[in-house]
């Protein structure tokens, strides 16, 4: 058993993949192309790399977080042909950087990014390399945030594909991928309970949705923090109790942070909470837990079980989970596989586009082309076995004409 | 007990509206205008109304549907000062545009409408009033759709403010609104047990999302239809069947249109339905339901409790609820009251803001001011004792900083 | 459209009952008999007299609670044949009491009882009937109670069999069923949103278990209050809210008592409790909520809406629903349908069972025999089409063999 | 890291277990007792082990599935003062039960079982010692059944606690914990999307209440298979599909088995099962799905992920997991540890009632007493800091006082 079986599994899961695969190797779409990736090195990848193979494209990747690569599936995709792989898990953060820059030394035509960190490397220090990309795309919500800044700053050197605003990706990947896969990195780090639980969940965009209602799913109290009074609002109907943080550090028993920001639970939080308090990161970057701040407050501090550190402030303990990075990638296997199928077919399509387009396309950050982001759900659907209704002609006429009434 | 007893009940929980009334009594911002409405005439209606009336104005109103009328709150109603109510339940098509037109008779300055009949029939039979109108709002996503395909079609007369896109309107009412009272309307008209039924709902948009939810929480198995693959697939990862209505039909208990579309369950469907299948419309117009068709295919057909009426097709009986008309407002009492506050809270401020900015405005489809929706969510939370967290100034710098990553 | 109308309609939706109803009016199984009822007069139990007719008895019925007859239906069982009714809605208790003595007076061979009132009141002043009673059922946790403490005393004059008791009662009744009916009456009665509001269930046994499952399957934050640390417990592991009720006074919105036990809330608990809060009883006797108490702190009440009425104890007002009785049976129609089905199934079944084992049964309350509680369950589910798996002989055998191991 | 940092994670959560410790610490209850325990030898396993050796017991214990053994936690019990281990996993059935003849050898006084395996070997072949022995405690469904058949059977040679029995442990174990850890193993061996999957869950006692429960929390569609007409009508109450294992077959993508019985998914299930279905087994023992029968179908089979086996049937893939043992264990660690807190509470307890009582006990299953079941109650609670009501004396009176009605 190795990196290949689970590539397999993976692959044999990500049925709109394969379809799209299967195409790409009839017709060769991004023969003679470079492509330079930086994304979570684990199987669904994999599988993503091996479709852009297949449509032609030579290949370069390397992880876009220093904990997260899976060896035996980065061993794999060394043994494939037309793909050199960068990654090992546990890199420092000089490490991190040159792999970063080795993807880049790779000269590829275009970027599929995670986080936007490969993107933001060739802007800051590797103009040079930007003539020759025809276009990148971005996976996450906190990618296409930095990508968006760049672009009103007017920095922004190549169009980018924000993968993330397609609606089979974030509707779906930030929501049903993350709510499960937090709770399976949790269960992994802990053999903790939910049911009956404290719960506290900063942030009710799509991930904190996704956490929270599985959290309640599993049973637990579900506390939500907020910055934004109208997703405060819609917690509140969703049956969770909302407050501060200052307030909720007070009760919880098991604290999530996915807000895409900085800062969010910090030393008053860490003074505040109960002995045996369980701290999770379920944001793109690790920052949003101050682990600096907590280090420092800790006369002690040891690894208990895989993934799980005890920090101990004297009169209490707290544990924080995974260094507070990703824990769904660090204390499991990401995402589920399906989820990414979605996120990922996206991603085909998309360099696909890019590949078609490159002269249309300005230094802008697009929206995911809808009708290919539809396309993914048709694909899906019908993977499923499941079929919809279609508009009649009458009722597409009703939709559209105002003087229909009472 | 009378028609001012529901008002009151209403009043003491609209709290949101409560505020926006204090502050109205004080700066009379209505002061001299007149305002012709079309809405729903009950308890909340008559807050809404009242609130008016507070800021200075004169009121004329009737139903925007002719079996939606409570008619002990209009009786209270047209008790009040400075008010005109022509609403009746049960009226005749004829009868029913015969009130709106006694609304236009009034000459208002500024329209509430509720589906856009009222607007719809100034652009057809009344354009000289249009002059006169500073503007309008428009509460329901059936009548901003008419009302922009008219902008689109370039015969718009005055501005609207698009009350139902507000976040703290649609985001609330058409769900947790929809959801709840449409079950009060079901359960009033059937006395049914919920639990194990096979529930469709036609429609994965706000509104049938409310539906689906409620019912799986009342412990339905909730079958929906779609033709839209995106939301159809987002009905799959929330747990629900999703197949065409053609496939729904043999199956389901309780089929509940929320589509916005007409023809939505028609003469091949009521033919392959179980015997004692139920049917309910929650949708805008009576149109979803083909009744016509369903008429004409019975023997017999007789009220067996007040709104269900049996359809005797020979082989089976079928059970349509509220005569395919908006089954919360006709069999219940509509909205929650606390659903209604918010939404009419929006209508308050959107009726000020139109008072106050006319001269600014075009004849436009406007989008509900922002800091007028957020202001509604803040006061919201204000009564229900909810503190939530702000962004610091490091916080706020993070997120629009491009530069930050690993 | 009268009583006769929601017969039907009931009868439709009693499929299990209709079957029986079949047999027995091929079997007669209780001709000659004399059958004396107290329980709610509503459509239901309109259809379970009609069955008991069809079996060959005479039926003579009152209600079981001064304010839950409707009455309409009552009119229509008078016009059965071999049906006296003396219910009437909104009776005195004089007025109660004589009704249950003059279906004493019709000296019944077999009593349908619901909260034991009946069966008391012969123990108390009829002794003398006792005598020719061959049995009786009782329907009810709290009539079942009484009637163990009866037995356990020694004083129990004739047998009686718990239909409560039946799996296919009390698995379903008090959970599915009152779980639901309780937010229809609630419903009615104030046109509340239910999403977001603090919901406090006193008792967790299945009454309270089903209104806590619908409560949060509309959106509500729930809190137990409990006598029983295992009770309790669940409760905390189902995800609520688990405190005493002086503390719960403190914060709830909604109050629903669902003991069997008197004085659950009180004097201290209204002083406590937020304006606005909102009063419902669930149990079967109002004596959860202490009424008496609430009036004498009160200004002024009066009825807002039906069902609703305002106490004001001057810096706040509480409103207390249906008088503090069965608020899913006077502000509703009781159980839905379906439920009353399985019940009333037993109640015919155990009737049967009584007439045709009257010599064999001692002066003890019964469990329902176990063959006839499996029977309802069988028939249920072949109405709904469902079809389970059976054990398989090397199954069975497998289950008793403890030799079996690893 | 080692299974030394795992037990101390173990014991800071087992807060109930923590507490009898103290107790046991002061007042050595056991002292001079020697323990025999077949249970599956993990973290908090051993955390009971330390309370008996606080108590003054000596232990020797083995696993009971020869699977679940944890290496690193039973290499750490072997470095405890007076604890004999003899787990390692993977063990052959033979070593299997020199293991458990190992811990036999050891003259136990009382007897810790999991399944009655041991109990079971002295009934058999050890029955010499059986003299010596007070009693046993016994944790599974599955092993509270074979005793009491033993018992039936008159062949029982000393008294048995059914541990599992107790409120505490059957009501919370079977349905929070078995419905947690069971997803818990599936996470980790298939990284699968749960949303949006047909999940069959066979059986609908406590265990597949809890999967299902927990599925359903996922997002899962949920069908379940039942034999018992009570437990299935319920299950569709719940708002599952029901129907027969031959039905279910066809249209399950995840199975899961917890029934207690044999062939629950055999051949012809496998035959009609579409391509890339999923099998796990939740029940005690690996005969619930016929793996055996599976082996002799598959052309190839081969392990692609850790505990993800792939049977290649040629026209499709299945796949089964954990080798068709407990998936919660084999694939996980087992049951969350606050629920095995309250069992092990449980066990403790029982140990010490039977070194108490022995003179006063009959070869017989006895039920854990309920004073020592409330007992563990009451300290989970107040480890939670949640208090509940007491009933008033005249509560009291009034629930069993008969005369109290209308």
């Amino acid at each position: 058993m190795d990196g290949k079986g689970k590539i397999e599994w993976a692959e044999k899961n990500m049925r709109v993949l394969s379809r799209i695969r299967k195409r790409f190797e009839e017709e060769k779409p991004l023969d003679g192309l470079r492509i330079g990736m930086a994304l979570h090195v684990e199987a669904k990848t994999a599988a993503l790399v091996r479709t852009l193979v297949a449509g032609g494209a030579e290949v370069a990747i390397t992880g876009c977080n220093p904990l997260t690569t899976q060896d035996d599936v980065a061993d794999a995709l060394r043994k494939e042909e037309r793909v050199s792989c960068f990654a090992r898990r546990g890199m420092s953060r000089e490490e991190y950087y040159n792999a970063l820059n080795a993807v880049l030394d790779f000269e590829p035509d275009i970027i599929i990014d995670d986080g936007a960190d490969l993107i933001y490397l060739i802007h800051e220090k590797r103009k040079v390399i930007a003539d020759r990309i025809l276009g990148a795309s971005e996976e996450t919500t906190t990618g296409v945030n930095r990508l968006r800044s760049m672009e009103e700053d007017g920095v922004l050197l190549f169009p980018v594909i924000a993968v993330n605003d397609a609606y089979t990706k974030y509707l779906f990947d930030n929501r049903y991928g993350t709510g499960q896969s937090t709770w399976d990195g949790i269960f992994r780090a802990t053999n903790s309970l939910i049911a009956g639980k404290k719960v506290v969940v900063a942030g009710y965009g799509w991930c904190g949705r996704g956490i929270a209602m599985r959290a309640k799913g599993l049973g637990a109290k579900v506390i939500i923090t907020e910055v934004d009074e109208i997703r405060a609002l819609e917690a509140v109907m969703d049956g969770f109790d909302v407050m501060t943080m200052d307030e909720a550090s007070l009760v919880g028993d098991i604290f999530i942070t996915a807000t895409g920001n900085r800062d969010v639970i910090t030393r008053k939080h860490f003074l505040s909470m109960k002995d045996g308090a369980i701290l999770a990161n379920a944001g793109h970057f690790n920052v949003e837990i101050n682990v600096e701040e907590l280090e420092k407050m800790a006369h002690e501090a040891r690894e208990l079980r895989p993934n799980l550190r005890e920090y101990n402030l004297g009169n209490k303990k707290l544990y924080l989970l995974a260094d507070g990075r990703l824990v769904n990638l660090v204390s499991g296997d990401g995402h589920p596989i399906e989820v990414m199928d979605m996120s990922f077919a996206n991603q085909a399509l998309a360099v696909e586009y890019i590949a078609k387009n490159a002269e249309k396309l300005e230094k802008k950050v697009y929206r995911m082309p809808e009708e290919l982001d539809r396309e993914v759900a048709r694909i899906k659907l019908e993977t499923l076995g499941i079929k919809i209704d279609e508009l009649t002609e009458e009722q597409a006429k009703y939709l559209s004409d105002w003087r229909e009434g009472t």
